[in-house]
């Protein structure tokens, strides 16, 4: 179905970010503008964690955070991530709920150190061929 | 892949809905408070539009909607819907960019004139055997 199709063939490239000492009322404001699910926190270039915009909305709108409550404080540390070169049915594999631990709709693409793109399950579905 | 999967195998079947009088706010509320991306509006029992996460964050970060905007003045009306007998294959090909029409990360089910379920992107690919 997607047999030769590679991780860094499907993903987003540009890939949107925050730093740890970012307020979490931004990190969900920068969500929502730039209309996407999730934002990798990266700390002196490095990854070091995920917050997404269904956790960060429902916890803003319950009221469930404290003012001036930061994205270090929040952020899933560890976080789901895959290699450029990794063939698209391990990123399938990889979000399908009995093999992942929570974020499974989005995956950090890193490679050496560096994130290089985000995919998500949408991204996915588009490329299915049918 | 899922070859023998049908849309109401993997379909959610517990629809949140929202009434076309609603203000966007709540909406938005809504969204944020049960985790999901896409509310379908009801009016008298029917599909009349659908409203998105994505849509009303991003406007209503960016200050888009005047204040008391209702669900009915910005929803989506052509909604891409499926029939639950479907085949899983053919919810794929609709959420596919060169054959929907915008709303691509869900659908919703609906058989007989009433909304059944709502699928999405997310759905299928727990459904992709691996």
């Amino acid at each position: 179905m997607f047999e030769n199709l590679k991780v860094k063939d499907v993903m987003t490239k540009e890939v949107v970010t925050i730093p740890p000492t970012e307020d979490v009322v931004f990190a969900f404001e920068k969500l929502m503008k730039y209309k996407i699910g999730s934002l990798p926190v990266l700390f002196q270039d490095k990854l070091v964690g995920i917050v997404t915009a269904t956790d960060l909305g429902h916890n803003l709108i319950l009221d469930k955070y404290e003012l001036g409550t930061t994205v270090e404080k929040i952020m899933v540390k560890d976080v789901t991530v895959i290699g450029p070169e990794e063939d698209l049915i391990q990123a399938v594999k990889k979000m399908n709920p009995s093999h992942s631990n929570g974020i499974i709709n989005q995956l950090v693409v890193v490679e050496d150190d560096e994130v290089k793109g985000i995919i998500s399950d949408g991204d996915i579905i588009k490329a299915i061929e049918v």
